[in-house]
């Protein structure tokens, strides 16, 4: 049994209560505490030493990192961030000077957004260094976004440029928090998320959970110049469109709407956030699964058509 | 430096905002969102593989022990638990039944206080498993407790019995949610916290942050039995009253009030909690330090008081 086999089965077992709006499986869960306006937003994130950062990592990357991943999570929603709690887990011989820089970045990151960091604990662990931030923010009542609103015609988007986040980006993104709210507020989105384990794999949760299929094109798909670069110089086995479909961390708003407002979108962005592409990749369907066009034609995108890019 | 020593200086440069009330250094953040009626509690903490259980514990307990750590933060500040998230790290030969049973647990006690397991979130770790609990709660907007209102001549109490939960309580205990409730809502509390850390170093928080002294009764102090069975077989070098003054994890109530309301809150007390103790211990003095008196006389309870107890 994998974690996801394993997740599935305990997920249905969670209790819930009156407060509880969307539980497990969506980027946050969603409560209602009664404010006349607003959904409270509850997220937490872990990164740990060796998985997510190594120990040469500069400290305060790995706290604006840290925060930022959770940061992600709330404009996945759309949501307003507000305050955050801080778990670190340190080995009895830990550095000072790392604990410091650590916050240094995660607090300018913090103020970056306007976010209290309202506490948090340290710990001992027994070797590696591990790091748990909760971030709680609010979107307005009206406006729950999930995965699970995509339609048949739907246009899908992604921003900025994917994969090869590893090469940096992973350390240093700029949660896309103002956009995803820019977004939210002038469009009617049927669905987004933010990419965490590449757009093909994330692409698969909002199919998934909104029982349609979906077909890319190949050509649109923007590649990262670090992707490129990877590919280039040989530090990744994987092609550049490979690598923008399934590097993991780029951290960046994977989102559909009706094809009716997909001029008015890319006219709109432009205008707000010049110096961030914003890209059609595709369509949403109602035939299921996941398909790729390029020159030689269409292809579902399950694990052969990874294969194929790989051979490529 | 040590850790201590270390967040005093960190936690100053914490950014806060227009919502945080209450930030690090009490046992919940408390938050304003712009409730009527309440405020918002927000309390994080990790339970460590080797250090807060052992590969032994059965995982159901640990489960229960995870989240019935963050419900006694909750307690301290009389709050009601609303909804939590569970981040679980686990080693990548990690054993499903323990992740099974450890919901189980963890999903029993959120039922018991009506708490939504809202989500969370699995990571690897490269070695040992750790867990970390996001809960949010909220309190009455005029209830916010702290440990800064001890005030000189309240009377100083505590629930339960004292020491020795190694031998099994740091798993079992119950969060002291309602008897928190019913002691706010029925008295003008001065100050609250759980106990964590021991009675003698957790009411030295309370001393310091309300900037008055303390005078505990030697012969006041509910010793529990696991404290003299360890003393008394040899399993612990610590006298029993040494283990209920400084013996982590008791997750009791530790609360002053004013002297006239003392007998009026243990008669309460006993016709509501009937089989829970409720006992006085000392009383808060203008004079800072911590004191105990015995049938010796009164000395402090320093670093000194601590080799006196262990020698005798």
């Amino acid at each position: 049994m994998n974690e996801f086999e394993l997740l599935a089965r305990i997920i249905p077992t969670l209790p819930g209560n009156d407060s509880l709006v969307k539980g497990a499986g969506d980027d946050c869960a969603v409560l209602d505490l009664g404010l006349k306006d607003e959904l409270i937003l509850l997220k937490t994130d872990a990164v740990v030493e060796d998985v997510h950062f190594t120990s040469e990592a500069p400290a305060a990357r790995v706290g604006r990192k840290a925060l930022g991943r959770t940061l992600s999570d709330i404009a996945a929603m759309a949501g307003k961030p507000i305050a955050c709690l801080v778990t670190l887990g340190l080995p009895a011989e830990f550095d000072a000077d790392f604990v410091t820089q650590f916050y240094e970045g995660l607090n300018d990151l913090a103020r970056e957004y306007n976010v209290a960091v309202a506490g948090g604990e340290t710990t001992r662990t027994t070797d590696k260094t591990f790091i748990s931030i909760a971030l709680l923010g609010t979107i307005p009542r009206q406006r729950i976004l999930s995965r699970g609103g995509a339609k048949p015609g739907d246009a899908i988007f992604v921003t900025g440029e994917l994969g090869g986040s590893i090469s940096g980006k992973h350390l240093d993104f700029e949660p896309r928090i103002r956009e995803a709210q820019w977004l939210a507020e002038n469009f009617a989105l049927h669905s987004m998320m933010d990419l965490s384990d590449g757009l093909a794999g994330d692409l698969r949760h909002i199919l998934n959970a909104s029982h349609v299929g979906a077909e890319l094109l190949s050509s649109a798909i923007p590649i990262s110049p670090a992707a490129k670069l990877k590919a280039k110089n040989g530090s990744s086995a994987k092609p550049p469109l490979l690598a923008a479909l399934t590097d993991g961390e780029d951290f960046e708003l994977l989102f559909t709407l009706p094809p009716k407002d997909a001029v008015r979108v890319l006219d709109g962005w432009k205008a707000a956030f010049p110096k961030l592409k914003l890209t059609c990749v595709g369509k949403i369907s109602a035939e299921g699964g996941l398909r790729i066009r390029d020159k030689e034609g269409i292809r579902e995108l399950g694990l052969r058509g990874y294969t194929h890019f790989q051979k490529s």
